[in-house]
């Protein structure tokens, strides 16, 4: 199996974290990560909210996400944003699915450099979108999708099996 | 570099493919990264249908969807689908999202394996979303998400970078 499909089958939500900051490299190749999915007419609707503040992480996003408890102890949070403007006139709303795939190459980018990492959902929740809007004084028309919380692991997750063969249907369902 | 990391910047969507069938073992490969995505409630609300039928490919699919001509030439398709069903009664809908991230996995896992591949949105276009459920008979509760289209690459990409450092804030917007 290469390095590729190993990071992606190993790749756990981690939510106890040590101390350590995660170096400038890092955080930016897991930024990188994020920008290099595909994304509806290359539209690439995304924006980032790098979080390091201590009182941010400790007190603040907590009130805010009752499931982002573990950004107490995490050195860095990143707010995955989207822009809501269609990029042409007839494109669908496909943008809630391009924040998705870069969340995603995100907490893949982290893994593979040793961090571990967990996405929180904030979009489309009715209570948590109004609280993060404010708080990171979003314009507009963008929207916080997911704040994904990093930090070097310190927990050890077992290995985990999804693979479940009756949800692969031939031909037709 | 690691390798996840090069997987994942060197991506493109590729449109032109070569002939030949792809193995099945790779083929369990990228249904099992995409199994391995995150999921809201750990929900995994995915389906897949594996399309390798020469004239659902070449015919029928390139008639529901203007941008799926690619599959004329493509030895394989998979549609990802997902309940809509929460699975908590709490639970805000996150499945879209969560389907996303597993199409990521999918295209990833390809890309590693030499395998080229092309997302073509599906969710929510108002013309695409009737025909592919009738096509596929899906359930009621289950929407056709994406149509990833793999084949062995017939075309030499060129790298792209899509790093752009205005998407990146800090602390608030």
């Amino acid at each position: 199996m290469n390095e590729t499909l190993r990071t992606i089958l190993t790749r756990r939500s981690v939510r106890a974290f040590k101390s350590d900051e995660i170096d400038q490299h890092s955080v930016e190749m897991i930024l990188r990560a994020g920008m290099a999915a595909p994304s509806a007419y290359n539209a690439q609707p995304w924006h980032f909210i790098v979080i390091n503040d201590r009182k941010a992480l400790s007190e603040d996003i907590p009130q805010m996400h009752p499931y982002a408890q573990m950004a107490k102890q995490a050195p860095l949070a990143i707010l995955v944003c989207s822009s809501t403007l269609p990029p042409k006139p007839q494109a669908n709303a496909y943008w809630q699915q391009d924040s998705a795939a870069c969340c995603e190459n995100m907490l893949l980018a982290a893994h593979s450099l040793g961090i571990g990492g967990v996405w929180t959902g904030v979009y489309p929740n009715p209570l948590r979108l109004p609280l993060f809007k404010e708080y990171f004084k979003l314009p507009q028309d963008i929207e916080p999708i997911a704040l994904l919380i990093f930090g070097i692991p310190d927990q050890n997750l077992p290995k985990t099996d999804r693979f479940h063969p009756e949800k692969i249907h031939h031909g037709t369902w």
